[in-house]
């Protein structure tokens, strides 16, 4: 392909407002071009990557048996409006009507479609499991769109959904689908992670998250130094070690504590460590007061909660919801003389506190010589801590690491989330109607440019591993004045491509300068340059990534670039 | 393929409310469903039919240098405002905002989108000429929505954008993109003709536009019945050939026509056959009244009143509209005491009428002996008439014949149409400011599933041409139960695959009749049944568009489909 009949509008300049690598190179390599605030025009090299990454996905969802489809963007608002998720999902959904004034939505996954879909077209589990799968634009109406193609209104999705009679199935293809996902990040050559997940507003029991590791990444993934464990900050635990000291028990003492009202406070007024000390913060979850205790040295984790009870919604409470539940200061508030109606969980690390110390639930007062288990009742303990980095692994190996990742798949077991609530019914092996059994799977497929771009683009540009690279070779003649430096260059061209080779030549009349700037912007793993030594037969070849050159006869070239090929 | 591992929802039924053919079979063959009015979804086998068109469109496009790329879906209210067709397109324009309440419109086309890139990106005539495609579904707000893919209000499409610093290169591509939609649409196996089409909405100049002949089609093709002439009806035009008799010539009388209101009523008068009169219609063209002659025998046509104009709107002025302007009534109007601030043309074919009939502009009378080249003042005359079956073709060879046709593509010369108003500059050879040089070119995709099934389906199904069927050759074994027929089914599935073929297998348990049925509906260009004589290696050939069944050795087998796909 020649670069002149390309549009690949490269810049020297970072565009203004990008904060990212992988947003500045691929806006100054010529990429990716910002149509409004969150939507993005995909250019030509863009578009060759996307169709590789495509492809890629494509080719092992259909090893699974997986069948391809295309649902509308546009969905009817009241798919969403009987699935509870028109309310729910909140401001995120881009919501519109059409002439007749139906209200329709954007969507920004699929579940209602399809499971609309499977029920008006399968009634049986003699035509189950099912596996379906469609790679479409998403909308997202973000607030504030970020980072290029990470955090944007409108991008490229795989996702696919599973339908099943029984739980064993489902399994099944869960399974597959976890190691499908791990075939289509392999081959594109990324660095990720497999995680355990939040399934947040998608609904359902187990997920996992795939993590790409990288600075810009909005989430933060917890990991064993030591061990293959990794999670979601929200899902992560760590193991509980109860050091429970086998001393003295206090009796319990009420102390006057004028002015004293934060952990710090508390921990200098009696001398303690805060790991001495019973923190208690009343928590509104689904509009009923809960009172979570935590040892004073750590942090409540509001994922937990919420699966905990199995809420919507939690949330600290306010100070005059503190004083109208409590009575008291939120100071002060502890895990005495509470009233029954308020439900009171601890963290698990709560109940090895030897003689702690706690608010009373009296103004200005705490209790010393707190011991949990003599003095605390109606009290259930569980894990509703947020680990710290150096925490022990849950699976004893190794201690806590944290990194920044960005989410680029995520696959859920669904169960009847959504059939149940939209009637999708099956008779199933004993002639039962029950409803059928859900999985949905989903990659990123724009986002993906964007992690890959922020693992390895360097401070010159960006930096493709081969499986997805616009082309496979960038052929640089320096002087197309010269004859014969531009004629070998097309001859190498036609040889590459004829030998299977993607090849992009820069036929443009530039400076050699120029042309060396914009190919190392660009980021194909292998350049051929063509320069004086034409004459000679002989030409440079460059690896992108390394930045290694070697000089090639032209006879020897096309082996030199397949033996390149495979060690890149 | 596994059959049972498909979802391809067939039913004996046809959907209700389904009219057209390709409706009626897209959905009794499990490829759509209808998802909400004017939106489908794609199912598994429609996806592939769709894939392989869109791989051929891209095979096509990309061997004359074009470049893939992809737009938003959602475009910024701002760019139609500022090209003015923000008010100008209507109804069928979806609109929304985003949580910041800014305009937004989904994209019916992409002009403005990819002018604003291109504006943004390429500044001098040295990166041109450049020709841009992207393969993306658009919207329309169809008031009807109707005929299943055929109007519907998401639609797949191509839509390609050249850009040219001068006319011969927009020549160039202009040229090369309808030989281009020729390769495409001969590759598919459709009927088509290439007409002479009305530019409409998008402005600019010449147009061409490919229909497929079906009687579902919303247009009217006219066609001469001996060359290769054929045009939109709002387009056609027939070859004007002047029969003036050259008689007497009578002096001009007034007559008192008390109720004589109509052609018919003034021929009967008259007694005079309609070609005698002169009708004239008084139209508000952009809010300015114009009267149009015509012969009586014709009709008036919209299209050329408006390009003659070059007018955005054309109505017939309503009965207070004329005694407004012409102070009679409608029944008595004629090209007599014309206040000059109103224009009138006339249809060429008025000049050579002789002593005619026409109103005079007095309630009830009319004029006698009227030679327009005598009598009428102030007209220009032109084509503003309506073409008939029967009418001479316009290049003088054989006669006009009408019929009706699918719209499936469309090419377009825009000029500056969309550069000009949106300050889309580039520096040309001599260094002068320009509005870059535009065109575009667009195939509906999805409508073409339709556009082919309406052509090809017969009353069992649907009959794919070879190039875009889901698969290529059909299994189906009689009996599971026969172990023999299953095994053999399986090895020629293997067999045929490892050489190249796409198969798809029946391997649901399913009564063979219920199959061959869903055979017929799905439509596959080669069944092969493996039945009885399994035993005995032999197994029967199936045609689907001719129904023409031959039996074969399994040894002969690969062999005979090889020469039948040839042959199909």
């Amino acid at each position: 392909m020649k670069q002149s009949e390309m549009l690949i509008p490269t810049q020297k300049q970072d565009p203004t407002g990008a904060e990212a690598i992988s947003h500045k190179m691929l806006i100054r390599a010529g990429y990716i071009r910002q149509v409004s605030a969150g939507t993005y025009a995909y250019l030509p090299l863009a578009y060759r990557v996307l169709e590789k990454i495509e492809k890629i996905i494509q080719s092992e969802m259909n090893k699974t048996g997986a069948n391809e489809m295309l649902l509308p963007d546009i969905i009817p608002a009241s798919f969403w409006k009987d699935s509870g998720r028109y309310d729910s999902y909140g401001p995120e959904l881009f919501k519109l009507k059409n002439r007749h004034d139906t209200d329709f939505i954007l969507g920004p996954t699929h579940e209602e479609t399809v499971t609309e879909l499977i029920k008006g077209t399968v009634n049986s589990y003699k035509k189950l499991p099912l596996n379906i799968y469609q790679i479409q634009s998403k909308y997202r109406d973000e607030d504030r769109p970020r980072y290029g193609l990470l955090r944007s209104r409108e991008f490229l999705m795989l996702d696919a959904y599973s339908f099943s009679a029984n739980d064993g199935d489902l399994d099944e293809i869960y399974k597959k689908m976890r190691t499908t996902f791990e075939n289509i990040f392999n081959q594109i050559g990324l660095n990720y992670r497999g995680i355990i997940g939040d399934s947040g507003s998608m609904g359902g029991s187990d997920s996992m998250e795939f993590s790409a590791p990288a600075a810009v990444g909005e989430d933060t993934i917890v990991y064993s130094d030591d061990s293959d464990y990794a999670a979601n900050l929200e899902m992560a635990t760590d193991m509980f070690v109860n050091k429970k000291s086998h001393g003295e028990i206090n009796d319990l003492e009420l102390v006057d504590t004028p002015d004293i009202k934060n952990i710090k406070q508390v921990a200098k007024f009696f001398d303690v460590d805060s790991k001495q000390i019973i923190k208690s913060l009343l928590y509104i979850v689904d509009e009923k007061p809960v009172l979570v205790l935590l040892r004073g040295d750590q942090e409540a984790n509001i994922a937990k909660i919420k699966r905990f009870f199995n809420a919507e919604n939690v949330e600290l409470a306010t100070l005059s919801q503190v004083e109208n539940y409590l009575g008291v200061k939120p100071g002060s508030v502890g895990p005495f003389n509470i009233n029954a109606e308020i439900s009171i969980v601890a963290d698990e690390y709560v109940k090895s506190v030897v003689n702690g110390v706690a608010g009373s639930n009296e103004n200005d007062k705490h209790y010393n010589g707190v011991n949990p288990e003599r003095d605390l009742q109606n009290v259930h303990y569980g894990d509703f801590r947020t680990v710290k980095e150096g925490d022990i692994s849950p699976d004893g190996s190794g201690v806590l690491q944290f990194t920044k990742g960005i989410e680029i798949g995520h696959i859920f077991k669904l169960g009847t989330r959504y059939s149940k609530v939209l009637g999708a019914d099956i008779l199933d092996e004993n002639g039962r109607q029950q409803p059928v059994i859900m999985g949905c799977y989903g990659i990123g497929i724009s986002r993906l440019l964007s992690a890959v771009s922020e693992q390895q683009a360097d401070s010159n540009g960006l930096v493709w591993p081969k499986a997805i690279a616009p082309f496979d070779v960038h052929i640089i003649p320096t002087n197309l004045k010269k004859e014969s430096q531009s004629e070998l260059a097309q001859k190498i061209n036609d040889g590459l491509e004829k030998a299977g080779f993607q090849v992009l030549i820069d036929d443009r009349k530039e400076r050699a300068g120029v042309k060396f700037a914009d190919s190392d912007l660009i980021g194909i793993p292998i350049r051929i340059t063509v320069g004086k030594k034409a004459d000679e037969g002989i030409v440079e070849v460059k690896i992108r990534k390394t930045g290694e050159t070697v000089e090639t006869r032209v006879d020897d070239l096309k082996n030199t670039i397949h033996i390149l090929s495979k060690e890149i």
